[in-house]
């Protein structure tokens, strides 16, 4: 039903033309291995297995859901265990892995594209490689050399896949206060016990191993956050030649039934004296985990990135083909009892709403990609320390903003469609359900933004801000392009420094004043990173001839007019500060009397 | 699960301490019979049906769906036929019906409040209802004496159902192209044949007959909407002592499998050559579909208001049970290991989006209420016309802007429970479901916005809009209550005045402004009804004591820093106008290729 043509020639754009990638890679000892020629050829080919093997189970695999029959097993829907035989077979899942233990060695500029790919033409699907990517950089990171020689190439291979276990019943956002233990046993391995809840992939039949990657506290460990450790569980434990030993005394309970992503299996797993091993050091797990946050928290972007584009091409084609009405400007088709909506100026709002969003969102994740493989392959220590501030300050911009707007072209896209957007059948429902997941799961949009203005922001007192939009102002006033992104791009700039300096100044009087303006600071700062990238993107696209080009422009000034404006909403909002919560009385919250 | 409980305290406020119900019931005698103390019964007796009876069947309605075995059978889930029964014997059907006819007569200020109630509780068991009294609107204003003695009675009392038959697959907001034809009779009936689709409650298990009407073309008939006729047409036609005859030859064809609403039975209607009789004269189907349409668009605006109301309440409770982290200002729950989340800035952000939404959208649709009554009880033909002018102006905004805002609000609300808003045990995401169709439907609210911007602002020249600033700007100027809400709205009304002179003066040059403007036009204009209804408030509430009145003025607070600078933005979008759009060639819109 649904269509979906990945959009070569704007990756092309993004990668080559915006941020030179093979300038990059050519600069950069680390990364001389990687060729265009080959990064064509991989994005040709994740396109074409999007298109045939992961959108035809996209609704089917909606419909009938990944399922739990109560006895320990979990099933994938219809056409997923195929489908992932051929994905992991094609080495996608080692695509990033470290090379050392059988891994690729692409650097996120590249797999962030194969990523979008995936997540666009099924989220479900996508979930299961990418958390087993997530756990590899966790092991990598902070696995011993033993613990990497043991798991690292069958997870890469795709034989094995990961989990990341950490929320609990009573421990999400907070996970500080996290019960599971960890008691040490004689042999240096450890007992794992208790309840982990909303593990993707926790139990499924793809693999023939699962490593659960379990953060627990160990006997006497420090209270809160200080005290978590982390520790490799896997499903079968492995022998010392590398095969399947005894089942680990572990389950999964049960599945959640959700609102969408409902072929991926969210798991309630229980920990039974499972034996275990720390990964790093006792009571550095939350640390160890932040070392794959930062790529997990740009991939939630991308899954957001994704569920726009699958959005936008289907309401682009579905405006193209849908006759309602007359054209405000004149007769289209007199041959036919109406017109295509698509000459509707409000269908073309919607539909650039998402457009916009789509190639906003791709150009700033590519900029963080760019940094991120910067911070890990640079062989100057500044310029990894530079890349990784930016990374720092960035992260939960390219996780929040991207999949709030995300969201909202999503629905815009189904508004398209009118009442058969509604219809299951359509494929725009379900696109909105998935894509809603995105905004809560690793770290909720509300904590990222938190992240970004408590400690990116505040924590240095804008020190991270003032450099990012030092490099704005510095490459908007060196643009060679006359486009009105430019002063566009200067006056979110200010609004940021303004805002930044505001909070700065009142949180000594208010103590809630972060809490209270982050998520309209996030916003802001959002709408200042994809203005930067318009610019980035009219510059790449001056003085080139062709429609490809012109329309980069064309797509700024829509922004510009009819998207940008919502920043001086925010910093509105923001200057208001928390004092119109926190006024309130507790008990005004209390719901009314039965 | 969910929780509801009827803010019974802010509905009274409303009605009485806002608008003075009591007051212009009084003052005109078509509306003297009715007394305060029976509407309080009323609305008290609504509370206790939609928290015992409607709300303990939402959740189940949902995992159920209505269904259909192929047969021309829909059955409604478990619990619906017996809850449709206790509602329609308690007469709740024809509270608003025409007396005369075995209605009861109330006015929409009071039935729009039973009406919230019911969608709060259930938005799938409301439309059964809600069609019927849809229809009855339609017959006591078009329908000929005999007609209404053969139908009204019945479906006031609920023993039959109604509903409306619109949309066929090819014509759904333009209604000019339908294809359904009525053939005329030697006996004064007509042979209906033709597909309708998306029929709310087209088929069902609740009543003995079900009463259409249906949108059709004679022969001959002009094209476009001008030849647009009505009919009703009975699933079993009617004797003439008004017992049930033969069967029509009118069938449901398949139910919709939906995003959301799942309960209530969304039917392709196949009428084969069924018998039925034109209501009103031929080729004015559509402006008697119109008669009944402000209350529906209104009424559709009362479900967003139920969907944000439930979700509100469902997540204050959450906020004030969950414990995830520590409070900014101080530890509130030592003995716990964390503050419950109500503490945090940001989730009463999210939370008082949503009240500030509830509080707002009832008043608004109680002041567009009360000018429906004016319109039609009044006994003064020009405040009849002045009210009858407002409520044109309005109804598009009541539609549209409460159900956007609705959707926002419930999104918010989930976003409250992080994970757990994602799971459909805890019945957020359901929310989130089935308010999203009152967006869609009913005319979508892109075309509520035209309305609004085309046929209620352009074509007047801005007439209209004049007179309700006029209004507004008297009552602020005479306010005694001080409170910032008083600059802001009269800097709302500037905006809006500034924005309608904008747009007007660039029609001409731009054939596209409207429809590229509309939808900001409408935002904007929402934000200054909801400013006006927050100064309505704060000064029904100014000078009286207690925290139910304090905090009116807060909330009011709480809008104008924190919700109301989003006019801004859609001001400046409006000005950008429609070029930013139309500027791309056609083409711009295709897919990439494959």
């Amino acid at each position: 039903m649904a269509v979906y043509n990945a959009p070569l020639n704007d990756m092309r754009f993004i990668l080559t033309d915006v941020f030179k990638a093979h300038e990059f890679w050519q600069n950069n000892e680390n990364l001389a291995h990687v060729d265009m020629e080959t990064v064509d050829m991989i994005l040709e080919e994740m396109a074409k297995l999007s298109k045939n093997v992961l959108l035809p189970i996209n609704r089917s695999g909606d419909e009938e859901g990944a399922t739990f029959e109560g006895n320990g097993v979990v099933t994938t829907p219809t056409g997923f265990k195929e489908a992932y035989k051929q994905y992991a077979e094609s080495g996608w899942v080692g695509l990033s892995g470290n090379s050392e233990y059988g891994g690729q060695g692409f650097p996120k500029m590249v797999t962030m594209l194969t990523e979008e790919m995936v997540f666009t033409a099924n989220q479900s699907f996508a979930l299961y490689p990418n958390l087993t990517v997530g756990a590899t950089l966790c092991l990598n990171a902070a696995a011993s050399e033993e613990q990497k020689q043991t798991y690292l190439e069958k997870m890469y291979n795709g034989e094995w896949a990961g989990t990341m276990c950490l929320t609990e019943p009573h421990a999400g956002t907070d996970l500080g206060i996290i019960k599971t233990k960890a008691v040490p046993n004689d042999d240096g391995s450890y007992d794992i016990s208790g309840t982990k809840i909303f593990i993707t992939g926790g139990e499924h039949d793809l693999t023939d191993n699962i490593i659960h990657l379990v953060l627990a506290k160990t006997p006497n460990a420090p209270e809160g956050s200080k005290g978590i450790s982390l520790f490799v569980v896997p499903k079968f434990l492995v022998n010392e030649d590398g095969s399947l030993g005894e089942r680990n005394t572990l389950a999964v309970g049960s599945i959640e039934h959700k609102m969408g992503i409902k072929a991926s299996a969210t798991c309630v797993m229980n920990f039974d004296n499972a034996k275990g091993w720390m990964v790093g050091a006792e009571n550095t797990g939350l640390s160890s985990m932040f070392i794959m946050m930062n790529y997990e928290r740009v991939t939630m972007g991308l899954q957001g990135l994704g569920g726009s584009e699958l959005a936008y091409q289907n309401a682009a084609l579905y405006a193209n083909d849908r006759g309602q009405g007359r054209s405000d400007t004149q007769i289209q088709s007199p041959e036919k009892p109406a017109d295509a909506i698509i000459h509707h100026a409000d269908v073309r709002r919607m539909l650039l709403n998402a457009k916009a969003n789509t190639e906003a969102s791709r150009c700033f994740a590519m900029y963080v990609a760019k940094n991120l493989d910067a911070e890990k392959f640079s062989t100057d220590p500044e310029a990894a320390q530079a890349a990784a501030a930016r990374v720092a300050l960035l992260t939960p911009v390219a996780k929040a903003f991207l999949t709030d707007k995300a969201l909202e072209a999503t629905i815009d896209c189904q508004q398209v469609f009118g009442g058969h957007g509604y219809i299951r059948e359509w494929g725009m429902e379900q696109i909105v359900r998935d894509t809603r997941i995105a905004q809560i799961y690793e770290g909720t949009n509300g904590i990222q933004a938190l992240d970004l203005l408590g400690r990116k922001v505040a924590k240095n007192n804008g020190k991270y801000v003032t450099h990012f939009l030092g490099e704005i102002r510095d490459f908007v006033n060196n643009m060679q392009a006359d486009h009105g992104i430019k002063q566009a791009t200067l006056d979110a700039a200010d609004t940021i420094e303004e805002l930044t300096t505001t909070v700065l100044s009142n949180i000594g009087a208010r103590k809630s004043e972060i809490n209270g303006c982050a998520v309209d600071y996030m916003h802001a700062f959002g709408y200042l990173a994809y203005s930067y990238m318009f610019a980035l993107m009219v510059e790449a696209a001056n003085g080139k001839e062709g429609d490809f080009y012109t329309n980069k422009a064309k797509l700024a000034d829509y922004f510009v007019g009819r998207i940008l404006p919502r920043i001086d909403a925010h910093a509105q909002m923001v200057k208001a500060g928390s004092d119109p919560m926190m006024n309130f009385e507790l008990n005004y919250f209390d719901v009314p009397a039965s």
